[in-house]
């Protein structure tokens, strides 16, 4: 294991010169995830926490919420000519009386995660597979907690500054300390392999807590905090408007844009504090206008 | 149409401040693409150039390489409840003859797209599937007309700038003349869309050009460049290992982490002309060393 990253020869060019060197890459490799020998959904991923992932995508989809319902998880052998073990194919097994998931093709698992036949189809459909309750959580962040995060989940980052290729996500307190921090070349992933480490830790629902991203919010990542029950979620990089729709919807807090003191809220803003709002109340709802973005 | 972006209220916090302001959002709503009216893929975009995308997934997917072969493609309608069509929906129409994808469960859509059981089955896959000779193609660029691409594209995204949420793909000639550009909220279904568009105007395999991407480059992404035909990639970030790995197997010029006047490049090294090499030869195999990465 241990393949996140790999060397290799670049040739680097700079004002009209060529000089070569080695550089790091980041891996990505296929991983097949079976249900009990049967194969349900291929991801291109960065090896490097798989069973997290695996699990984590179950728990995305619906299939398990608790760590119990999972009884083993291996990788299989044999799945290459020479029968050696290429690390690429896990086998999950559930424990009796786990529903399987429909995985017709018209009901394909793809189509699940990517969420169905239009909008308000798949907003029906997650309401129905969430099984917490986020609205309700009770938590709270300070706004200056918050826009600290971004420099915390980087300054955690093993991997980001030797290749600049690769998607972190990292669970936090709402006292802004760090829980987890999983990565991978593919945004999904990194949050899957989250949220799968906090189904094995019997963590869900990760109720208080903040999910941070490295990068922007989608609907599919919205879609798994609900999944996971994470009820604060924080992005560097702008929200799609499905993903601001989903947050609403689940009462999940949603920033974005964060950037030195600042950030915008899309969604749940009653659950972030505001210093100046404590000590000086008119400037939470008529304080001086900001200039930047 | 046209629904390319919503506008919608946040809540800007800066310095524990908070005002109330209207902001733009990338729209991100699923399109469900059938075949002949069978259900073959849904995918999450941005709305607009629809039918390109539903052709370039066609092409990616080795369904189809001419024009002549989709027949229609048409929004489908009465897809909501009260019968109303949501432009969510689209049917593509194949030609007499053209055979139909397999779409069993084992081998379904997106297992495809996403690459197979492990690296080397699906580069061997895209292998067999890619209908060009890319390594072949005579093509050659300026590292200094390459190095300019990524302030090209920016300047044409009409998107980009108001909302920070969308990827780019540009099509450039090698003299780097934009010939399109594509936007989406996917990586994937921006370069989709570019490839649709280049096949509906006959314009595959796309020869002598430079796919230009505004984020990383991952094996997605360079399959679906061999896959039309294009055998020179830029990307702003970085690749993956896996990318690096196609676009050599395949010849095709793969050149990352474009800044200013730098570059690395990963793969088919040949097509890419240095100034300094042409006047001073001794420049490109022994120059000076550049310190910046």
């Amino acid at each position: 294991m241990g393949r996140v990253t790999v060397r290799g020869k670049v040739l680097r060019i700079k004002d009209g010169s060529a000089t070569e060197r080695v550089d790091t890459f980041v891996v990505e490799e296929p991983l097949e995830i079976r249900l009990d020998g049967e194969p349900l959904s291929v991801t291109m991923r960065t090896p490097g926490d798989d069973f997290d992932l695996a699990a984590g995508f179950l728990v995305s989809e619906g299939v398990v919420s608790r760590a119990e319902e999972i009884t083993a998880i291996r990788y299989c052998a044999g799945a290459t000519e020479d029968g050696s073990n290429t690390y690429n194919v896990l086998d999950v097994s559930l424990a009796p009386g786990v529903p399987r998931p429909d995985t017709s093709l018209e009901r394909n698992f793809y189509t699940t995660s990517s969420c169905g036949l239009c909008g308000k189809a798949s907003l029906d459909a997650v309401r129905t597979q969430a099984r917490w309750q986020v609205a309700e959580d009770g938590a709270r962040i300070g706004a200056d907690t918050l826009t600290a995060l971004p420099d915390r989940l980087r300054e955690a980052q093993r991997v980001f500054d030797r290749t600049g290729g690769l998607h972190a996500a990292g669970l936090f307190t709402a006292e802004g300390e760090l829980l987890a921090l999983r990565e991978d070349v593919g945004r999904h992933n990194a949050v899957d392999k989250l949220v799968g480490w906090a189904l094995r830790s019997g963590r869900l629902p990760l109720e208080g807590t903040v999910l941070m991203l490295s990068g922007r919010a989608s609907f599919e990542l919205v879609q798994k905090a609900w999944m996971a029950g994470v009820p604060m979620m924080a992005a560097v990089s702008a929200p799609s408007s499905l993903a601001v729709d989903l947050a609403e919807e689940a009462g999940i807090t949603l920033a974005g844009f964060l950037r030195g003191t600042s950030m915008n809220v899309y969604a749940g803003r009653h659950r972030i504090l505001l210093k100046k709002a404590l000590s000086a109340p008119s400037a939470a709802t008529g304080g001086v206008r900001s200039s930047g973005q």
